[in-house]
């Protein structure tokens, strides 16, 4: 920087520049107020400043693209480090919103993905794998509910980090509904009052005819590719597709009849005998249909395996189901299950009063 | 819009603001170049100049704050606010990767993530979803080696239609090595000729300081954060970090000495005295230095759990170790195992004859 001396020149200069540029709009803006047709030394000036606005914008968009690329200096002092990360943060804010393609096509129905889940040591590495699928699907809103008396902060961040639309609820089970330690994992209905919880909150917030989109039961373990959400986004009322890795099959999925293309039947193995015998993965819902039936909800006293059956009776008949993934023959989703991690050293550690993990979320 | 007479008023009136702005600006430069002490009115016209930039530069930063809410903690310490900040950079910056997936940006150093992966039920749900996870992350190259004589559709399939880059490559496990049914997975080092054949494709087809990238071993059933991979990125010889459910542990990591920020040992439980006794899925290595190496590799014949020492005895010592993960408190990865589905209803139609797939990729 020019100091003493210097700099008065410097400001001078700067000064007898500004100077010119107004003389010349002054000119240009009298000119124009008059109507008149401009003299040659008119049309030079004007082209002159021409030139000096193209410079500018020049400059301009130069220093734009530099935005892109985050280099920060080493052992700086925590406030230029401070000062540095902030002017990243705001560069990289707008060009990532510039750059972003609208997640919400007003065109397109919406999705409302709802999970139920439950705090466990696999919790949030199942939630980010599910939460990256979901990032990759237009119009989706991500409905969590977690089995808790309060929302967790693990749940929140993540839902807030993912950019997803989401709502975030809560709904404990009662204690005589949870199932006891080593107790296997069928023996009680699971998540009936946190996917009622997300049911109601759509009831109280969606309107017949206004809100277009279908509901969809995403458990946190399952495995989803796109194309499944592409499938489901124009159900009517009710669509089914195959589920992969479902109820001791391969897959699991509705036959269909060559001629008229409807379900005719299934090809289910366990508990063939069900209305529904599907897997809470295998359909979706229209959500104008769902309003329409306000007694359509899980049940905590219906049998293993009927939850599906119970909501679907109020909705729709095996022969209006609409078929989805070419006609059923593709898998689309796979019913995986994590296993639970074996943690004999974490617990080691516990009788000790310690833990790898103080501190840290895993 | 105004149309016709109206548009010329308007224009008019514009252009009466710009000239009387001019005006102002041209009196107060000449102002300033005479040095003269300002007038009454030249003070009045200064002041409301000054009013007028204010007014601009605070609708420029309303505008900047409408662009996106970015939470950030109140009165921390400025390492506190420097962490703050950095997450909130890492998230801004995945959360934009993740509207433009699969992009290559030629100033980002390149991912290689290797991954053998062998035909199973739960193939194709693995790999879609470790798919939606890597096509959120920029300048990746997933090297996926199967363990078959020849390439499957399914895997050609899954990483043509993903958009991610890749290379396809296979190398069948020698007999002699395979695990046999019912064979408890440690017995036999798995994935050890696969991920050097994968190596080997990166001594023929990258050079030293010419690719600028690091190495990631990304198994095909973990779970990975998005975080795991910016952080890895700029690795400037061998990079570790936590990672999340390993070793019979929560989380199983490096411990730095506070002093000086290196890694001074290890949390590890599960056979402490290895070299390295971290999870494959806890380290990246940069290719320049990788190729510098050329005896780095896997190898059948170490004992248990010392394949990530056996490579890394050529690359690095303890101390040598860049710790990433924010000085590895941050858990960004999960060494995840999905159950293998119970398909008995399967085997019983397989007995007749039948598949309840047949037809179908599942």
């Amino acid at each position: 920087m020019p100091e003493g001396g210097d700099a008065i020149t410097s400001h001078a200069r700067t000064a007898v520049v500004v100077n010119r540029v107004c003389i010349m709009l002054q000119e240009i803006t009298h000119n124009k107020l008059n109507l008149a047709v401009p003299s040659q030394d008119m049309r030079f000036k004007r082209r002159l400043l021409l030139v000096l606005i193209v410079v500018i914008v020049v400059i301009w968009l130069t220093s734009l693209g530099r935005r892109g690329t985050i280099d920060l200096p080493e052992a700086l002092s925590p406030e230029l480090e401070i000062t540095a990360l902030k002017q990243n943060l705001a560069k990289l804010s707008s060009e990532c919103r510039s750059s972003r393609p609208s997640r919400f096509d007003p065109d397109l129905p919406v999705i409302y993905a709802i999970t139920p889940t439950y705090a466990r040591p696999v919790q949030k590495a199942e939630l980010t794998r599910l939460s990256h699928t979901l990032m990759l699907v237009p119009n989706l809103h991500w409905i969590i509910i977690e089995d808790a008396e309060d929302p967790s902060p693990l749940v929140a961040n993540l839902l807030k980090n993912s950019g997803i639309r989401y709502t975030h609820l809560t709904a404990a089970t009662p204690k005589e509904w949870k199932l006891k330690e080593k107790e296997s994992n069928w023996k009680k209905p699971r998540g009936v009052l946190q996917r009622n919880t997300a049911l109601q909150w759509i009831r109280n917030n969606l309107k017949v005819d206004v809100h277009r989109g279908v509901i969809y039961f995403a458990d946190d373990d399952n495995s989803y590719s796109l194309e499944v959400f592409d499938e489901m986004r124009d159900t009517q009322m009710v669509s089914v597709w195959p589920v992969g890795l479902a109820g001791g099959l391969m897959v699991e999925m509705p036959v269909l009849d060559p001629k008229t293309g409807r379900v005719k039947g299934w090809n289910s193995a366990w508990q063939p005998q069900r209305p529904f015998p599907l897997d809470m993965a295998g359909f979706a819902i229209n959500v104008s249909h769902f309003l329409k039936h306000p007694e359509a909800k899980f049940s905590f006293n219906v049998a293993r395996g009927y939850q599906e059956s119970e909501i679907l009776r109020h909705l729709t008949t095996p022969d209006q189901l609409e078929p989805k993934a070419d006609n059923c023959t593709k898998v689309y989703v796979w019913h995986t299950r994590t296993e639970a991690p074996k943690l004999q050293s974490e617990k080691d550690l516990n009788k000790k009063g310690l833990k790898s993990n103080a501190g840290m979320e895993v």
